[in-house]
């Protein structure tokens, strides 16, 4: 089952017990999404967030008319648009670019778990601070890297991305063009 | 009292009462520290994470020899270096860059905390639900801007940053060179 896949990553944290998993079945949040289909728009005012079961999910902002991709995820990862957290309206797009199973949950959900299971708030605190210091870490790489080094670092890294995420998205993802990562790519098969 | 600056930002999330300020005092977790001093290296093994009371800390990775700035942090602000995080030796550096009351902590300390008032733990949750929203913004804006840009959203940001760190230091921060940082100001100027 799909939900399985979510039980499984919390297993690594904390084994749930059957009415824990219960309590998540019931809040009825894995959605089945087809590909391209926009899960949230600049300017909505939203305040849900999003695991990714199967399937891919990315963010985007809107530049001068450009698609700039600020975000990509995969199975088990996950992605709070920080516009919702802070409360305002939303400035970028969640759209997911393959068929995907995703859960959408909101504070709502998460503070009537919190009061059933207080361990989930816990288990809540943990997850978030591997995710900032996951974030904090890429960021760094992206920060001190040149092109060609951040898609090293993604090689190394998010191999999967790679393989399933259409390359004009990939760099924009880079911050370089697309001309750039296809003479990055060329580059680095001549040298192997 | 120095102590108060941590307090009343814990306020802004939860007024804490006489016994659990009293707690966190007898941690003995704020230290005086003067500036330039090397609060981690590289190849450190550590687990503490720090909260800026009065003064500047600054993180920086060591690149080919060169000092890359990745992370700037002023009053009120709280680094956690993701290498702490993940239970890896110190790929970085974290250094005072003015005369700084810096409270250091450990999850010892935090697990200590939690034991004795758990509302502790649901404090900590939110604030780096806090940290995290900041921090993909801030990503976010780093990746979709030229170098003009991210300055600009620094002037607008973090305007403290620009009137008490060092040009060649921001400079490192924003991705770009001392020269380059130089032009964008004197353009900047020239328009005003």
């Amino acid at each position: 089952m799909n939900h399985d896949i979510l039980f499984d990553f919390i297993a690594q944290y904390m084994p749930l017990e059957e009415a824990e998993k219960q309590a998540i079945i019931e809040l009825d949040v894995f959605k089945w999404v087809e590909k391209g289909t926009i899960l949230q728009r600049e300017g909505d005012r939203s305040n849900q967030y999003f695991f990714v079961l199967k399937g891919c999910i990315r963010s985007y902002i809107l530049k001068n008319g450009e698609e700039k991709t600020t975000g990509l995820y995969l199975e088990t990862e996950s992605f709070s648009p920080p516009c919702n957290v802070k409360g305002n309206v939303s400035d970028l797009f969640v759209e997911t670019l393959e068929d995907s199973i995703v859960c959408i949950a909101n504070p709502s959900m998460e503070k009537d778990l919190f009061s059933k299971f207080p361990r989930f708030e816990s288990l809540c605190r943990i997850l978030v601070e591997d995710l900032l210091a996951k974030n904090r870490e890429q960021f760094d790489v992206f920060r001190i890297s040149n092109p060609e080094e951040r898609y090293l670092y993604m090689l190394e890294h998010q191999k999967d991305l790679v393989q399933r995420v259409p390359q004009h998205i990939l760099a924009s993802y880079l911050g370089i063009q697309p001309q750039s990562l296809s003479r990055i790519r060329k580059r680095l098969a001549e040298k192997s």
